[in-house]
């Protein structure tokens, strides 16, 4: 029967025979003896092969295995408190499935070398570890949103006009056609406020940035909830919400993994724990200007900014009520200070920065229409949209989640693209 | 307390006093009274609003009201067996959120008008009741691989090749360089064989598709599978009880919801209780002739040929071992009949035809290489997944399922484009 190392970890067989399939994660040559790692998709685990306990050909294998060399393993498991795990198994068979080529990962590689074989790399340790991690954040938060009522939809891609203006749309051929890739699914996840009320998507979404920073891809996927009946309190109270279950799953579950991504669980107790500090836009600037930083009442927020809003925070914060003409055409003015939207962004702490944009929409054709002149927007350009207020409109709120930012602070990443399997930036999409 | 349609009727309040919040679906005055049908999230209700039981501004309202102007009731819940669903509510109160404008969409409007404002069409009870289904029947599948121990991954869109030959790319603008649509993610699926094992994606694919049929989509969501160490016999096994999961879940949970979107669930019982025919390629090319189609050995199967072969099935059907040269290049060719590949195709009855498409992948470097080069392929377009085998490569073997194609035989569509919000097709990307 074969197993797997995870089970073997787990119900503790000592002093079974069990059979193992995998590959070579460390390997190393003593006399008579070969001393393996092996790694399965549940993990690692010492494995030794004894030139007297295994047959000629086995040996040969064993010999001959490079790191990577996919191999099966017959054998004991044996209890070693120095052994990975606290087990090892002394092979009693060893077949290579597959020797293949010397492995072209060693240590010390550049980040772009690494990009370059980025198909190789993510059989590392470290990449199995985030995408794992990924997986179960993705499935916490669609657990979330399935436990409060909502129906997943699925927006289109291939769009004819853009939500967050024109300087970073991808650009494509649609039949001879010009059209574009989504930079969000906002607009689309609008229409169901009117029949479904409470919906979310979960799909790609796409940004021509042109900078290189630790934060921004031009490809990444995108949580985007739409709510019929939510002001911005609950609208944000859904965000916290939302991050609360899916952070306090993660620290209940997979606190090993978390660990192993290079996140102590304990830090994100507050998170779990403690309401989320709100602060208004004004008195952000404030504050960062009190820090240190340099600011005008006007600007947005950067990463230095927000990184010193959220130096000492324990848990992200949110920031409220931004100027009008900063921010995007359906946000809907705060009726006691109408210079001001009613809008939030959710920073995560320790540089980390935005991971949540959200707003109350406006949602009276009159009004949509008369901010869209404000900012010089051509009515015909998003005919459909406003056709949305013409009838029997109501009125909504809703917010974006980029989820390789949420993953990055979540696993405490150091860049983005580790969060994502495949990072598409301004000089990459291969492979 | 505000209610919902779906709790009154779910938690029977007859005699209880309640507040809705929702749309006109219907709308007849008739003297002292207003006959109203209303619809929220959860479902209709038949309301009656008489001009003495209610304020004069909400007599007003009551008959100012257009078909999809939004409002709130309050009322009392009385049974009724003549009203659908079996009570209706008598208004104490009627207040309009936004009367709007007279709804665009009466009965009789062509196709092409219904997907011009596919926006407010997906207010209709018709699409309503799609997109539920739909949200239940992926959620189903999800489910099927978690309870599997698969890993989701997030493949890419943006690439530099294609998969399934370059006719029907569509190709964009990447910073300045040519880059294409996904037109699968079974290559980066792959990926992740030598490392997690077993995943799955769940993604948008594109294809340029010319062609204008009742089940094909320019852009449409990719469910593909990928497993370590499966054959071709445990592929199927898998598809089949995947099919028998959703499905049955679906006759299980959703049966009404089944019957409103036109699918008997009686019809689906087959599917989950027996188990599915196999056919090879060769054996079904002679039952379409048989049964009156006209096919030459080496074609493939079109729209017709697979609606004679499914005509009597009560069941999905496996077409398996087409010839080598139809197929895909990393198709793994039969050990015992090496002119035919280890593959299948899943067909479902009726007319829906093809819904998956699956084969062991050819695992070994120069068995790929050599049926590359046959198929006038040039490896460096395919450098990085050329290289899954030339490190401790596998066997592994996957498999590809159209949502849209899914959704469309579940709950028997008449044309795949119901099956997705806003479909795109050769001459509409809009809205």
């Amino acid at each position: 029967m074969i197993t797997n190392i995870g089970t073997i970890l787990h119900e503790k067989l000592d002093g079974k025979d069990i059979a193992l399939r995998g590959w070579v994660h460390r390997h190393r040559v003593s006399g008579n003896m070969v001393f393996a790692v092996m790694r399965d998709p549940t993990g690692v685990m010492q494995i030794t092969i004894k030139k007297d306990k295994v047959g000629e050909k086995d040996w040969k294998d064993a010999n001959n295995a490079y790191v990577e060399s996919s191999f099966t393993v017959t054998g004991r498991v044996k209890k070693d408190d120095r052994a990975p795990g606290g087990y090892e198994i002394e092979a009693t068979g060893f077949t290579l499935i597959s020797q293949g080529e010397p492995f072209p990962i060693a240590k010390d590689l550049s980040d772009e070398y690494l990009l370059d074989v980025r198909h190789l790399w993510l059989r590392s340790q470290k990449m199995n570890n985030i995408m794992k991690a990924r997986h179960h954040i993705v499935n916490y938060l669609r657990e979330f949103f399935e436990v409060e009522g909502f129906y997943e939809i699925a927006p289109p891609i291939i769009t004819k006009s853009g939500c967050e203006g024109g300087s970073t749309l991808f650009e494509m051929n649609y039949f001879g056609e010009k059209a574009y890739l989504t930079q969000s699914s906002q607009m689309y996840a609008e229409v169901f406020v009117f029949s479904l009320g409470k919906v979310y998507v979960l799909a790609p979404s796409f940004r021509a940035e042109k900078s290189r920073t630790i934060r921004h891809l031009a490809e990444y996927w995108h949580l985007e909830p739409e709510m019929a009946f939510y002001d911005q309190k609950m609208n944000m109270d859904l965000q916290e919400s939302m991050v609360k279950y899916a952070v306090g799953k993660m620290v209940s579950n997979h606190s090993e993994l978390l660990k192993a991504c290079g996140r102590e669980p304990e830090d994100l107790r507050a998170t779990i724990e403690k309401p989320f500090e709100k602060m208004d836009y004004a008195a952000a600037v404030e504050e960062v200007n009190e820090l240190g930083g340099k600011m005008e009442f006007g600007q947005d927020f950067g990463a230095d900014e927000e990184a010193l809003l959220t130096k000492g925070a324990p848990a992200p914060m949110f920031v409220t009520k931004f100027p009008k003409e900063i921010k995007a055409f359906y946000m809907k003015e705060d009726p006691n200070d109408p210079e001001f939207v009613l809008n939030n962004d959710l920073l995560a702490p320790a540089g980390h920065g935005e991971i949540i944009g959200g707003s109350e929409r406006i949602w009276h054709y009159d009004e949509l229409v008369a901010r869209m002149k404000e900012q010089n927007l051509k009515i015909e350009d998003y005919q459909w949209y406003v056709d949305l207020r013409r009838f029997g409109s109501v009125p909504h709120s809703g917010f974006g989640l980029g989820i390789e930012r949420f993953v990055k602070w979540t696993l405490n990443l150091d860049h983005i693209r580790d969060a994502i399997p495949f990072p598409r930036t301004i000089n990459r999409c291969y492979p």
